[in-house]
């Protein structure tokens, strides 16, 4: 199978120094990413990685990991990896993705990587990658291209969302 | 908002008399619905209505449903509207989908209906689409569009998948 | 095969009333309307309707209408619906589209149609049909879901933005 | 702008030897590659480039090349990057793509790379970049992910499809 990205290749620049750690407080708050046993591999610069370990819990009909799991994980990575490059007084919203299902996900761990194509003033465009890891290889199960945007003037803060 | 769809004007002939028994054990059988908290709420011809009640663990940053919770949902109504009209002796594979986020997913429960636009023999294709509901009101929340494989010869049975 | 929309359940409002006239305007500025042999068939608050007659030059190679040219053409459709709703002082551009090809596309005309799904202040999302009509007789050969974006600020006039 | 792909990683085996010469035969039997004044730049296993030259007749209403015009030159190069791998007794047929247009489309030469990510027997998932080169420098313009399907038994000759 055809490598399909480079991390390496990513030269992007954040837009504030605390990027990092704001995709790591937003992560925290959010439920769903618990409730699939997600967490956070990587973030930096136009790149965000995201894992969850495979159980029953996270399975479809034939054992394999559910596609609307993958595509949560997905969904995630590329959101976050987008949230790098946005400014400080912002947050991010999917406008939308398509996901390719490739492979059945299987294995001891699932690793979803969301790539900046192209950052911009108003929307973003990302590409994701997940690949399942299984006796110490790794099989690209499945692909996503999505579209963000950039809410600025409304900080990431789950508080002052809740209370407005 | 206008309609995008109407349950009523479908008139498929499913292929097998057990059609709708066949998407309730499938859908017993993923880990995942449970997870979620979804339940059926309808099947018929070329059509099947999922439901869950948001809480805590479906929620991303902001508190409403995730993203990924309601590509879950759809993904899995659009499914098996493809399954009941799918031959007795295979199953359903989601070969891609694209999901749009029209609105924030709040109130009281998510609805994901699907509907077969074109069944064939080898690939069928849906749509999808997402409803909260809300104090008596519903807001239509995300629109899905999928392309589903028929895989013949593979009847959808956990036991016998997972001992393969 | 069932009915996926109905031109007929759209209420929407126009932002001015120019919105039909705008949209004719425009429409006769693109060259590539011209060249696939486009015309408009209908224009309504939400929705737009273009069609052309098949012919050799906009065959694929089995003989059919090209996936490009359909796509040129529900592009356009769908771009337009939204562009019906857009504030007078705005231009659209197409953020994405997705489409699944669902027969051979052929016939006397290919009829396509374009429908607002949720109209917004930044983004807007329209859902599209390609028929083909044959022999007295229509077939459902394409369908799209497509995110939009208003252009505040700048109208769309050739004139002015080729000397910008 | 992050690099997105790289030619040079493909390492596929075609299916039979005579794929390039297919690909440039099924391409000349295609109008519409002609309609938009398309040229096949390179084919290589897993991999084909296209490419026009903008005119007035390729053009949107900005004067930009038409979106569609994009989408026909991309859909074609990756179906032919797809089709390189196919059996020899095979043609190739777009099931759906994804296309998101990233900035205006203008220059002397507009360029469509198509790249297989994932081959199958049945489905081939590939993406696509089309890219603007405009004095001296090239700007990724749109970015699509497909589905092919492989059409068994049904080679690509224009003559007996449009006699069957």
């Amino acid at each position: 199978m055809a490598s399909t990205g480079d991390k390496r290749s990513v030269a992007f620049e954040p837009a504030f120094a605390g990027y990092a750690a704001r995709v790591r407080a937003s992560f925290a708050r959010q439920g769903a990413m618990a409730l699939i046993g997600a967490e956070i591999v990587d973030v930096a610069p136009g790149y965000c990685a995201l894992a969850l370990a495979p159980r029953p819990e996270t399975s479809q009909q034939h054992g394999y990991v559910h596609a609307g799991i993958l595509a949560t994980l997905v969904d995630s990575a590329g959101g976050y990896a987008g949230y790098t490059l946005f400014p400080e007084d912002s947050s991010v919203l999917t406008v939308e993705y398509k996901l390719n299902l490739l492979a059945p996900a299987q294995g001891e761990r699932i690793v979803a990587e969301g790539f900046v194509v192209k950052p911009g003033r108003t929307l973003a465009i990302t590409r994701g990658e997940v690949y399942a890891e299984r006796n110490g290889g790794r099989t690209l199960v499945a692909l996503m291209q999505q579209t963000l945007m950039v809410m600025h003037g409304k900080p990431d803060d789950g508080a002052s969302r809740r209370g407005a």
